[in-house]
This record gives structure tokens, sequence and C-alpha cells, in this order.
């Protein structure tokens, strides 16, 4: 299959390499810029697509297990050039049907192979393998000690859910699959109603380097259903070992539920639910509260606010660096056009969560009104103690609508980040000034979030090694990961201990005399001998 | 309180370092050696209880987690003297209350101080902090990078239940103590009604401990109660952020349940289930069936069977050298004494678990019989398929009881290795000759066990860096970490990003000029600069 075949889309899923049409119902990309769903139809799989691509990844999983790390370097990297390959396709397809901006859709096309490129390199460096080895002691009293040497394998096959508000980074190739796939785990993705097309090309580009790398076919599979029913059947398959998702508190709880009740549990990475609080301390308002209001709205109104580390909530200290705060913000979000949002529903949402943040809080002001698949902004504020007393002012609206949190002093700051859930960012903005209480608030603010930012926006997750996007419930599912950067493959692995194992039959990354050249802790240091 | 008053038993409950009365249901220690109840009499807690260590857990935390890494180890090492300080008291009632011979509970007195001393070390090396720091990328385009670090912080309180059939190493002290007192978390104990004595004993030397080192009080608590009331209470608890278990699949099972049902699921590491099984290879049995046979019920019968790896399955090519491997298994099997069981519950329920064994297979031989308090050894035998089609047959009986799967031949192994639950162990004998079958074997172990053995027996787990003890459902909850052994630790630990965060706020693990002197990846790289 050459690049060029990719840019006809045929409308269908794809199991184990092979196209296949759905049989149950239509869906289509709707391009919500132009207000027109898009060609071609696709149809949602059942429950044999699930058995097939389950079987077909389960029959995999020893073979693309038992590859070496530069092989799956390779394969990702090989996808990352596909999806290259067919870049201008895939841009103009994605923007049709996510309406985000063309610039924004190509910087995602870069993270996307960035993402893939990042994992290749994790593989080459090795660590991944997470080796240890203690030594035997053979002459140890009273017992001798045996050899324990220990590796991690791969949990098996992997079950992606595909994000709405990122077509390309969450979603077929996104970072899950290629955390999955580093780890050494087939992946069977359910694609997001939101854009087939953007997810056929690059199960396309997939496929392709599957086929190119040597690999089975049942590496990769993609499917299309709605969650309540392909993605259960999915995710109860007993195939299906592991599971990532990017989505709604709903979605992401209802899989949770369903994984927890199979007979064999397996975990869950659901990242969900963050209204991602501001901080903003006395000395930042006091020198800069008009600057920082202007670029609050900035950041909310990023990609119609369809970030999972949108800042849906501002807390600060009541008094006139507040005022000049909201009069920037308000002059700012008055000002700030509707632009579209990812599909009809999403917008539909968005507009009745703001209705209830209407209902239990004061409103600053509304952007510029469009059409009804368009988000309008919208900004709230209230004071503490309503805030506290409201689940409906906690919820997230998804899209750019925030709320503003008028405290009395810094002690009902303390208060309001104790309150508040588990959270993707916090972030503070604070002059040097605000030294003393940025130290008291920095310990409540990481038990309540997964990442903490100074005087910048949550908006812009980047992909590197020391990223967590990840956070305490209902942020995610599972605060001991990330499912951005570096550490998101370890959510794909577990230990093996061996003990006394002959050395010819020893894998390579705990072999003898270090064949792989990696970093492994022997005898509890950290050696590459 | 010096080290001589630990020796005087209360009866009571220790929360946050006070002396507490239980109010429910009197339990008593029960020598099973001299079938005697033992004084003096503990109550079980209630919701009260559960509700005091809870809060003082939670008001410690934030004090207990700031400490350095030296000062937890130091703490560690003070727990461990403390024991030391009463050994001769607590290995006396230790082996009255589990009617375990003097020399494994002096042994286990050993390792429940070697494991804390471990964790001591791994504090010092510092590697658990998962320091990363990402350098700020000014000039980069279209946008600069910003500083990105990484540390691991402790999830909050942690409640640990003990286990039965390690009144020392998995009980109040034990594996799931120090590695969360080690990460940071304070700990609250579910006593093992099977041992109050020894508990309050341990209980002593950690809250003398507690203070000795100038800590909050609410950094350990101990309890007594059922799983079922008191268990659930604390693992439905808002306050508690993890749960370390080691004891039956019904136990087990219902706390994770318990867990996921929460407003806010958590963790729950729960060791529950595994029949450990052997696979003898046609030249290590052709060479040395008898003497395998021989060793085999050495393993068995050690501790009367109550190992969580004891050797319950074990399977073989059918042929001269499993007969003779059979012959001599009978013969050891038949001569093992009657030897206590930990409590006349585990006794009756051992007797059942063998009745259902002998309904299902033929016997081999039985050892000696004792009295009701007693275990008595017991050898099964059945084909494959039967083996395959009972779930009987496959269930754990903990004791002294296995089960002997005679095949056709090595694709019949492979179909009975595949067709087996998770397992904690997986051992193979070969020799040499076994090459080709070893390795053919090896991949269908490492997705079925966490930890692989050769030419030796499961029982016995080495404490150290490299080991696992853990494996897929239902050997445990979480088949990613060990319960045993430095990784134990990263259960309690989740990952916290921190952007452009001031460099005066930085936590010191991942400061600059790296104050702390520990392994830190930097950009990438693994470096101690």
């Amino acid at each position: 299959m050459t690049a060029t075949l990719a840019h006809q889309l045929t409308g269908q899923m794809i199991i184990a390499g092979s196209p296949v049409s759905g049989t149950g119902a239509e869906i289509r990309g709707f391009d919500p810029a132009a207000g027109q769903p898009l060609e071609p139809a696709y149809r949602h799989g059942d429950s044999a697509d699930v058995e097939a691509a389950a079987a077909a990844a389960a029959a995999a999983f020893p073979v693309y297990r038992a590859t070496t790390s530069e092989q799956r370097a390779q394969f990702l990297e090989a996808i990352a050039a596909r999806i290259e390959a067919v870049k201008e396709t895939l841009i103009a397809r994605a923007v049709a049907e996510s309406g985000l901006p063309q610039a924004r859709i190509t910087g995602e096309v870069g993270r996307t192979t960035g993402q893939l490129r990042l994992f290749a390199e994790v593989l080459r460096e090795g660590s991944w393998n997470g080796a240890r080895i203690d030594n035997a002691l053979p002459d140890r009293a009273p017992l001798p000690r045996p050899d324990i040497r220990q590796r991690f394998i791969p949990l098996g096959p992997v079950a992606v859910f595909s994000a709405s508000n990122f077509p390309l980074a969450f979603s077929v190739a996104g970072g899950d699959t290629a955390s999955a796939l580093a780890a050494g785990c087939p992946v069977v993705v359910k694609g997001h109603d939101a854009h087939p097309g953007t997810s056929e090309i690059v199960a396309r580009a997939i496929t392709e380097a599957v086929a190119e790398s040597g690999l089975p076919a049942g590496t990769f599979s993609l499917l299309f259903g709605t969650g309540q029913k392909l993605g259960i059947a999915l995710v109860t398959d007993p195939r299906i070992k592991a599971v990532g998702f990017t989505g709604s508190r709903t979605g992401g709880t209802a899989l949770v539920a369903a994984a927890a009740a199979r007979p064999e549990p397996i975990p869950v990475y659901a990242e969900m639910s963050s209204i991602n609080p501001v901080f903003l301390l006395d000395g930042a308002l006091s020198t800069r509260g008009a600057e920082l209001g202007k670029a609050f709205i900035g950041s909310l109104t990023m990609g119609s606010g369809q970030f999972c580390t949108n800042p849906g909530l501002v807390i600060a200290v009541d008094g006139p660096g507040l005022d000049a705060f909201v009069a920037a913000a308000r002059e700012a979000v008055s000002a700030a056009p509707a632009t579209p949002m990812l599909t009809p529903n999403i917008a539909g949402s968005y507009a009745s969560g703001v209705e209830s943040l209407a209902a239990a809080a004061e409103l600053v002001a509304r952007g510029v009104e469009g059409s009804e698949t368009c988000g309008q902004a919208a900004l709230f504020t209230t004071d503490a103690k309503s805030f506290l007393a409201s689940e409906d002012l906690q919820a997230e609206v998804f899209g750019a609508s925030s709320l503003i949190v008028r405290c009395a002093d810094a002690a009902e700051v303390a208060v309001v980040a104790q309150g508040i859930e588990g959270q993707l960012t916090a972030t503070v903005h604070a002059d040097d000034s605000d030294g003393d209480a940025a130290r008291e608030l920095l310990p409540l603010l990481e038990l309540k979030a997964g990442r903490i930012l100074f005087n910048g926006w949550p908006t812009g997750v980047e992909v590197c090694h020391a990223m967590v996007h990840g956070g305490p419930f209902p942020a995610t599912s599972d605060s001991r990961t990330t499912s951005v950067g570096a550490r998101a493959i370890e959510r794909f692995l577990r230990p093996v201990a061996y003990q006394d194992v002959p050395k010819a039959l020893l894998p390579s990354a705990i072999a003898d005399g270090n064949p792989e050249q990696i970093w492994r802790r022997i005898d509890g240091r950290l050696s590459q001998d």
C-alpha cells in the first residue's frame, strides 16, 4: 500500500490489517465550521468486530512482545514517517472534522509524531526494562541467596479510546497508542465518532507501518462504536489487559466499573475531568492584575476552551488587584469571538454547562455570540463559601467558561485549595513578594494536582521526560501514572522476577554482560556494566 | 516508654500513640500447639476507632511526608532496633500464637527488621524520588520549552491488613507497613485476630519509635476488628488513600470492590491466592525424579504448608521419571508428621479444601494423622483434562496439600500452563537436556506469574532489590507491583510535575545542584550531577 492510497477514504474500520465495514449506526465526520456532514459515511462495528480484533491482538501479542527495543523503536518511527507522508491530506481532514484552526492541527501532527519518536528514544535508552540483578550469595548463612533478576514485560493487548479534543495527539496514533505499542502491547483503538476520516487516515498509516515492519497484523486494529456497547465489549473482553481513555467523567467511570467487574480485573487509565484552578497571589495581582486578566482569557478561549487543562477556575483574595484582573478579563472575554466547537453535541453540552453556572454564580461577561455549533465564551464569579457548597460550580464545563472565586483572605484560599477535587493542573501566579504565601500553598496543591505550574497557563502540555499529565481522581482514575510524557510506557508493564534461571534462557535486558548496554540496578546500585 | 514495658501486654489497641480498649467481640491468641487460648483478651474496635485512627493519620500526613529521606530511614531503623530490643518476648509470644517453630519465627524477626533496613537503604539511595528534570529551552521555536521537573510524593494514609501466616514479616511492622512508612504515608494496621499479642508488642515498638523520632503520633495506629466491618470502614474512609492486604481471595476481592465503590476510588494491593505450579521437565525427571519428589514434599510441608508460595500444583509428562517422582513423594508425604496450623479456623478450611480435592482427584498419600488443629499433609493426582475442567482442582487449598497433573506430552503441558490463573510463582525443574522445552515454556510462564524460578522451590521469598512477590489476578489485585522487595515502596507514591516553579520553592530532590546527591534523569539521561 503506498502513501497515496491512504488519501482515498473508504469508510471502513481496519481489523488486523484488513478493511471491515461496520453494520451498525451510520456516523459521519461533521465540519462545524461549514455546518456540514462529511463524506464518506462510516458505520459502527459490533461484538463480532470486537471478537475479531481482540483475537488478532491476542494472537499477535507473543510475537510482538518478543521484538527488541530497537525493532519497536523503528516501528514507531515508521508510523511517524507514514503520518508525515500523508500530512497534507491528514491536516485538511482533521481541520474539517474538528473545526480547529489549521495551525493548531499542524502543531498537533508534530506533537503526534514527536510522541512516537520520544517513545522510540525511551525504548533505545532501555531503562523502561526496569532491569535489576541481585547476584547470588552462595556462601550466605544460614541460607545461600539465589540469583534473582527482574525486568518489566508488557501486560497484553490494550484498548485505547480516542479523545474528541485531540483528533491526532490523543486519538488513533496518540499518546496511549504510542506508549502501549512501545511497551510491547498490541492496540485496539475505538476511534471517536467526531473524526472518523482522520482516524482512518492514521489507522492506515499504522497498518502500513505494521506490514512494513514485518509485524503480525493483529498488532493494531481500529473499530468504531458507542462507548456503552462496543466500548464495554472491548473492555470486558478477557484478552484485553489494560485500557487507555481520554474523555468525560461519565464515560471514564463507566469503563473503570466495567473493568473492575471482570472476572480478571484490569487497569484503566482514564483521563477524565479537571477544572485546573489558577491561584492569583496578592503580589502578582497588585503588580500585574490587568495583564494577567488578559492573558487568562487568551488561555481560556484557545481552541474554543476544549482542553483538558483549560483554566476553569480562578482563586484569589478580593481587593483592587483582583478588581483589575476581573476588569481586564471582562474586556477580553467580551471581545472573544465565538469559535466552532468539536461537535454539535459538545457545543450543546457546553451551552447547558454554562447555564448551570449562570444559575449558581454571578455573570462577569459573555463572549461574542455565534452559531449553535460555536462556543460563546463565558466568565462568572462567586464567593468561596458558595463555591464550596455547590457541586455545579465545581463541575467541569468543557469549553471556554471559567469561574472566579473571590476569597476573604489567604486562609480562605487555603480552604478552597483543600476543598477542590483532584486536578490535572494547579497554577500559581506569584511575584517575589509572594514567597511565603506560595510556600504555604504548594504542599496543598501537590495533594490535588498532577502538575503545578507557576506564572504560566496550564493549556499546552509539554511532551517530555518529566511531564505528568495525570492527578488524583476525578482528574484521572489512576493518579500513579501519566498519560503524557516518557513515563506513560510504565502503565502497560509489570515486573517479573527470574530466580536461578539458566543463563542461556535469560532475556537480554537482564543477561550477563549487559548485551543491551542499558542502565541496570545491580545489587541495589545503578550501573551500566 | 522503655523496652521492658512492652513485655506487659495490655489487651488494647493503639491509636495515635494511646492505648484504646475495644468495645466489640472478644478475641484471644490461641496456642495451637497447646490447644489453649492465651491471655490477655483483646476486643474488636468499632467505627469510632476507625474515625480516630484515620483522623490522626490524616493530621499526621502533612508533617510526616515533609520529613527527609534520612529522617524516615532513621525512623525505620529505630523500629527495627525496638523490635530487636523485645526480641525474646516477641518470639515467645509469636510462637505461642502461631504454632510455628521457634527457628522459623526467629528467622521471621530477622526478615522483618531486614525489610525495615532495606527500605532505609532505599530511602538513602534516593532513586525512590523518581527525580526528573527537563531543562527550559527558552529559544525553542515555535514555542519556548518551560522548565519541567518531576518527583514522587506519597499517596496519603495507608490501611494495612495483617496476614495470618506471617505474624511478623507481613503483619504490624511487615512489608506493607515498612514500604508505606518509607514512602511517607502514615499507616493504620488492622491486626490479625490470630496473633493480637504479637501485634501489640510490635505496635508498641513502632509507637516508641514514632515518639523517639519526634514524629506525629498519628503516623501509626493498630486496630482490631473483622474484615467485613472494621476493615470495610477503614478502606472506605475518605482519608485512607491506599490499602495493603495479604490474605484470602474472598477477603481481598471484597476490599478491592469496596475501594472501587468509593466516591474517590483508591488502589488496593491485595496478595490473595496462588497454587504455584511446578513444572518437571523430562530430563530433570529422568535423572533425578526420586530426589525431586522428596525435596518437593519438604517444600510442601514446611510451616504446615501455610505459605502463599506453597507448591500446590505439579505438572509433568507421564512416564517412568514421573513415576519415580511420585513414588518418592508418596513415601515422604506418608511420613510427614501432622503439624499445628495457625488457627483452628485455618485447620478447618484446610480439611475441607482437602475434601474437595479428594472428591475430584485420585489420592496419592496422606501424611500422619494429628489433632484437629493440626494439618495432615495430602497429595493427589489427576490428568490434564480433568484438571482444566475443574474449578475445585484449580482452587488454592491453604496448607500442605498438592496435586500432580499428569500430561500426555509437552503440548498438553503447554495447554495446562496457558489454562491456569495468575500465580505468584512458577517453578521449572530442568536439566541441560531440557533447554528447548524450557525455552518454549518460559514465555508462557512470564504471562502467568510474578516470579519464575528454576531448579528450586518457591517457598522462601528473598527480600531484595529484584524480588517480585506479585503476579496476575488472582495472585494479586494489581500485577504492576510487588509486595516484597525494594520496589514495594512504589505502590504508595505518585508523580507530580513542577513547571517553572521558583527555585526557592523546589523540593530538594529536584532542586538545582542536586543537594540530595541522588540519581536523577536530566533531559532524559540518568545523572548524579
